[in-house]
């Protein structure tokens, strides 16, 4: 069998020129990184911004298993199919990050026949988005303990600065530092720490930023420290955000790539899932609804993060409306959400499979609380069988959703085509009635608990003291009125990764909640949140290798 | 009067395609980074391998003042100059450093009418290099690391690791830090500190390889810890250097940009001037030879740290035979050499001027001791009067040097005609005899002793007791046969950056011995050498801003 990077190398790319003359953008309106990477200007935008948007299906998930369930791969094999079937289709994706290439697992580019190229690049440097947002975020940093050192006239206390440095690496040695040792001349020593690149509150605003001047004005707004009267610390106070946007004014362009079938992706921002919303920009999203019938997006982790975050925070601020939410489930994982052990997964077994069955349930009565049609795609595996196959799509059907297969890994578009089909006939019945959850004039608590009861299922919410006064002081500084970003486990429903399936009688614990003040939205921690993950034993970094010839081995 | 960057944002660019088809360079050659800027494909290189090299021009210059001489504003005026009078000329740059924009000084890409553009975008994230290279040397970083905290089982001693991690910023809080912090699973605690991206030995390998294969080698051969019991860690033991070479297969190749009188320039790699050897890469310059008639490059500093490592350490791994050496002053430079204070500068004084020459006839002497032709360029200033610039004329024209008045920043190529000539009358002259300063077989106190003595006039070196051991040590490895890259003030020609002119009856005191075993040179350190600069108190970044329009503002 090959591997990712084999049928990735050997994929007939078309210059990416070609790709953006059949959207209808012209040679002069792309910035090249190569012949197959672009950045699209926002030139064009601005040029359609009268043109009725397209359809906007979101792609999401089931509560996954460690290994994921495919995602990325069905909204590439979706899009690839769509376009079969005669629809103008545009995957819309987040980029992957770097440092996570070199840990446990490979790329983030979509798996087998479901693709986008060139995958190598995309997984490394790309078009230097995250780079940016590195220098841009420890700039900031770097200003910050320059003006302490320089006298501190803004009086900033240096136990509470909150803004970390960043890198896109995996290096849990820098989650707790010191700096500024070593004496007089080398900065006030302090408490400090690394988190990962996408995880800077300068990626989440990014993604959310509808231009430069908009970026450049969230950037200011940031809240990096307080002072020793209390008070908050904005970028604004060190004069920083001019700085900033200079140097993102070339990653805020969309990157236009293709799939392995030549039809177009766009790939741009890859913010958290967990302290932030996990959905690509907004820049990147608005635009390809200009210029297609189907945009196919996705979000982080399952649908009761992931799509809940898309439509309160990202479909909020980008006005977005979707049409239509995928929601990908695999029989090994519902079979996991079922009690199986690892080695069962590939058994025959429906006790475990109509137990879990319950995830996938509470997921598509979630959506239907948004207002969004939902289709659930089976990502198919070789050792599911045909009942267990039939016992999912009638499960689904009889709670009034529909549910195809699909075969997008090892078959491309074509083996999306059903799925391509039902997504068509749900979005052209018009049924999708889009709404918030939450008001964002709600209280802190009242907005957390709507989310935690009608969303996780929880019988409601517990906020711990230090919360409870978290939230006492965004209210005084008047900063209460913006939506929740739930930083909580990816592995189940409740707070508890251990509670599979669709638990029932338990309460979320709200830990600590936190001030995005440039994303514009309150971070509410369930647990506590990785922010620089660590290399395992053997990182694949000790088998990753490019040959003479040019070949590429290890990395994927 | 026009500020750089609005001489450069006037600019009219030509397409970069159009700049390499004119260099015989194909569109299919080249990587484009929009439509300014493009790697060459190293393939280029290998077409060409049998052509003859054209001649080969650097430019240095005499120990400068904290402002600089304008060797990169007169090395673009000089090739530009070369183009009209109807030699074909390239500049071959090093790339500036994004960190030091944000500080004290603006760009790093010439100045006033001899500029090479887009210079924001160089003067930014260029085409990611410098990016590339602080990914790649954090990996190792984190590798090593991560093999601590999960074993250590080549026994790494956490108290003498000499890898420290990099940062394109100026941030001298990370200068000294303490790592792996916060109990077990956050690893090992050990002091630790960052370095600026450009004083990475990656930095030094990437602009010292031959290859993407011969980075791979050197990188494996890195030295980055020693063990409990003493010997060496390399970075092959990490099995790093395939995930390295990966991660910088982009960067290998050199950028290709214009002036802004659209003649070519390939601008690549950037290694601090100090504790590395200061020139752009090997491959651009080699390129540079097969394509053109006249390839001018630059080495970091005054003409005693810069031209000689120029010489003994590039010229010798690149193969370079130099036709010839530019050495830019200025009257003000001379007279600040002579005792002036900084007021004093533009005021007509020949006893200044008369003293301070002497440092300008050192570095005459020196030239001629590597059997290379030196030309004295005379970067003019307003305040300089004619009697002055006859002055400094004659006494070159009195010790044998031909010496000739530029006038680049104001005039651009019109402006160095005159030193145009006479490059090319000297150089047509056939009167270089290039050679080596030392032998890399004789030991490591010859080598820097003839470097002291010969180069800087010292009477001789002192090795302190420290430097002693590590010379001892260093033999006892067999790493002794490498050539010396030395660090010293580039202030003075001796190792006190106090003593001006040309100091007489001093010695050079070697403090420390260190092994760079992928660049394969050894560097001397004759002082403390600041490898992480810090903001000042108003930094740059206060004032840099990107306007709605897309105006740049502040930077340079």
């Amino acid at each position: 069998m090959k591997t990712d990077v084999q049928i990735a190398q050997e994929a007939k790319m078309l210059p990416i020129k070609d790709i953006a003359k059949d959207l209808g953008i012209s040679e002069d309106e792309i910035i090249n990184y190569g012949k197959y990477k672009a950045k699209i200007s926002l030139d064009v935008y601005k040029r359609l911004k009268d043109k009725k948007d397209g359809k906007l299906v979101l792609v999401t998930a089931i509560n996954p298993t460690p290994a994921g369930e495919g995602k990325t791969t069905t909204n590439i094999g979706l899009s690839m199919a769509l376009n079969k079937i005669g629809k103008t289709s545009i995957s819309t994706l987040r980029e992957p990050s770097l440092g996570p290439s070199f840990g446990v697992k490979g790329g983030a580019a979509g798996g087998g026949y479901s693709q986008v190229v060139p995958m190598e690049d995309i997984n490394l440097h790309f078009t230097g988005d995250f780079h940016a947002i590195t220098s841009a975020h420890n700039l900031i940093s770097a200003l910050l303990d320059n003006h302490i050192q320089q006298g501190n006239e803004l009086g900033i206390d240096p136990r509470r600065i909150v803004w970390k440095r960043v890198m896109d690496m995996n290096d849990r040695a820098l989650r707790h530092i010191v700096i500024g040792l070593g004496g007089k001349p080398n900065g006030m020593p302090r408490e400090d720490g690394f988190d990962i690149t996408v995880a800077s509150e300068i990626m989440a605003i990014f993604c959310l930023s509808e231009s430069l001047e908009d970026l450049k004005e969230r950037v200011a707004n940031i809240i990096v420290a307080y002072k020793f009267d209390g008070s908050p610390v904005f970028v604004k106070d060190l004069k920083a955000q001019g700085a900033v946007a200079l140097l993102m004014k070339d990653a805020v362009a969309p990157n236009l790539v293709q799939t392995l079938e030549n039809t177009p992706a766009i790939i741009h921002g890859g913010p958290f899932a967990n302290i932030a919303h996990g959905s690509n920009s907004i820049l990147a999203t608005k635009l390809a609804l200009k210029l297609c019938d189907y945009t196919v997006t996705e979000a982080g982790f399952g649908a009761d993060l992931g799509a809940e975050k898309f439509f309160d925070i990202t479909s909020r601020f980008g006005g977005f409306n979707p049409d239509a939410a995928v929601v990908v489930a695999t029989v090994r994982a519902l079979k996991h959400h079922g009690g199986a052990k690892k080695d069962e997964y590939g058994v025959e077994n429906f006790d475990y499979l109509s137990k879990g069955f319950e995830n996938l349930e509470k997921h598509i009565e979630n959506l239907k609380k948004f207002g969004v049609p939902a289709i659930v795609a089976i990502n198919q595996f070789p050792t599911d069988t045909k009942a267990e196959l039939d016992f999912v799509i009638n499960r689904c059907n009889e709670l009034g959703a529909e549910a195809v297969l699909s075969e997008v890994w090892a078959k491309g578009g074509e083996g999306g085509i059903e799925l391509a089909k039902k997504v068509v006939e749900v979005v052209e019945k018009n049924e999708a009635d889009f709404r918030f959850l939450y008001d964002i004039n709600e209280t802190i608590k009242e907005k957390i608990e709507k989310i935690a009861v009608e969303v996780y299922g929880a019988d409601g919410v517990e906020f711990t003291s230090q919360a409870m006064k978290q939230i006492k002081d965004i209210e005084k500084l008047g900063l209460d009125k913006m939506p929740i970003c739930m930083a909580k486990t990816q592995y189940s429903l409740s707070d508890d990764p251990t509670l599979l399936g669709r638990p029932k009688n338990f309460k979320i614990t709200v830990k600590e909640v936190k001030i995005s003040n440039g994303a514009k939205f309150l971070v509410a921690l369930t647990g506590d949140i990785m922010t620089m993950p660590g290399l395992p034993k053997v990182p694949a970094a000790n088998s990753i290798d490019i040959l003479e010839n040019g070949e590429i081995v290890g990395l994927f």
